[in-house]
């Protein structure tokens, strides 16, 4: 059982990282004005978010950069030309997949880059291909952290393994990840104990990111505050793929750190989510993502249910489990 | 920490509620069509749940019969209209309200009733009044739970007068009702706790009752699950006032005793509900309600914001950070 004290006082320690335009741009291919990017950086500073994840460092071997918004890729001119030279305590983070990122060529080094923090992402099959990239983001002289992915489908024992790897690696931060929105709170709180092993031997922080497939982003990433993780990542209105991901106002809603304020992320929704909608962006809770968290599978089916504007949830059901 | 069992086995002493008509009732004025309660009745069956809450027993002197649909009355003919003798496993609910209830006339006897289960709802300044309620209902013949609304503005002190004062009666279940929304998980388990307490020296049962104003109805009822809450309500597409309740599919799908089953949910969910959202009906989860639960506050004023279409939710933020 959790203290009551935590929740009157709280732990300095933790970190929130907003990661709207990274999880939320997969949902509409990384198109945000640049008046809706201006105007988050100001919201999260008003807010005193920690970090602002930018987007993918994407490979422009791989993709093409007429087909998505200019947030897939992160040049870091198009990030200075948001931030300037960002003298403020926010930091600027953006992710790069492992097998999808053109890192050497890519990621310039760190007095050159806006950028401060380097979010490599990585299933349990690239664990030796993620620390390479680790290695080169930390010889660059950018913070680090490790997104491994899908863990709800990875064997205890193989994480333990990858978890020994990367705390060898010069990483400063493991990521829980539930890409499949599959986890419950007692899961997350069996999971995040793992990682905070692994952690205090390396001397390493954990994080998590959460997805609201089975309306829990927000109470598993809370379930992991109290088990001691102090990396948060939230997006506004819970913008991210499928259903989405922990809601931003919820998450500073509940830290009772002074320096964290909601305000500024109401007035961001109110001037710019709800027109998203409007405009017909699609994310969040329903059936076809309930039932791909519950049969633990990749959301790609839902995401497809989603896009065609079909409602017959019995059929949908019946083509999940058949997967399974 | 909750055992992995939980997840994995299951407790034959959990029960499961429905409460659409009742919850959902406050949200459309009790105005469902018999196709819809006939279809719910029969989806119920089929789902393996164990009570169904038809609606309210309110009293008509106090209450227009023709503003309101049939199921803030509840009348036994009504109901037998839709279950006819109910010879099944699926028991009937329905609530009174301490002061809003004619009880001793409107409350007929067991033998001559459809109903099962009387669900008494009070406020803690009223658990005397409860009593008399409980009393009268058990002397009828019926099963008799006691939901003590809105603890989330209750001292500890007084909760605990209230839950000796309810062991010493007749009532087999005391609920745990977050009528605000404003309860985090490890306020629940602390709760749980000391309404188990008196429970097991009273030889009662407890149950929750949650409201999803901070998107964790359905983490808030899992978390009680684990901690040897045995009665769970819920409701379809979690309709219910406000930001409404736990969804019964999240519930059941979490649910491992192997007589429960989603699919007729998802079936009904798909015939009914969204029609009912086609039709205006809107009740969930939006910043209103965040911050109303967040605040601690009767969503009333989140009702009406939604009512009048509002949608400048910094203007409601200061209105209701005023009210605090």
């Amino acid at each position: 059982m959790k203290e009551i004290s935590n929740l009157i006082n709280y732990r300095s320690d933790v970190k929130v990282v907003d990661a709207t335009l990274r999880d939320g741009g997969l949902v509409n291919d990384f198109y945000f004005s640049d008046k809706f990017v201006q105007d988050l950086y100001i919201a999260n500073l008003k807010a005193g978010v920690d970090y602002m994840e930018f987007g993918y460092k994407a490979s422009k071997e791989m993709f093409d950069v007429n087909k998505f918004g200019k947030w897939k890729f992160c040049n870091d001119d198009d990030i200075r030309a948001i931030v300037g030279e960002n003298n403020t305590d926010l930091k600027i983070a953006v992710m790069a997949d492992v097998g999808r990122c053109d890192y050497k060529k890519d990621i310039a080094p760190r007095e050159e880059s806006p950028i401060d923090l380097i979010r490599v992402a990585t299933y349990l099959n690239t664990i030796p291909a993620a620390v390479h990239m680790i290695e080169d983001a930390k010889n660059k002289g950018y913070e680090v952290s490790c997104n491994i992915m899908a863990i709800s489908n990875a064997q205890e024992g193989e994480l333990k393994v990858a978890l020994d790897i990367l705390g060898q690696s010069p990483v400063d931060v493991f990521y829980i990840v539930d890409s499949y929105g599959a986890l419950y709170p007692e899961q997350i709180q069996r999971i995040a104990n793992t990682y905070l092993e692994f952690a205090a031997k390396y001397n390493k922080k954990v994080g998590i990111h959460a997805h609201n497939n089975q309306q829990l982003a927000f109470a598993n990433t809370i379930e992991a505050v109290g088990d001691g993780v102090d990396w948060l990542d939230g997006t506004y209105s819970a913008m991210g793929r499928g259903a989405g991901n922990c809601a931003m106002e919820l998450l500073l809603a509940f830290l009772r750190n002074p320096k964290y304020n909601v305000y500024p992320v109401i007035k961001f929704i109110e001037d710019h989510m709800l027109k998203l909608r409007e405009d017909g962006v699609v994310w969040g809770y329903d059936l076809q993502y309930l039932m791909t968290g519950l049969l633990n599978q990749h959301p790609r089916t839902a995401i497809a249910f989603t896009k065609e504007g079909r409602k017959d949830y019995t059929e949908f059901y019946k083509e999940v489990v058949a997967l399974d």
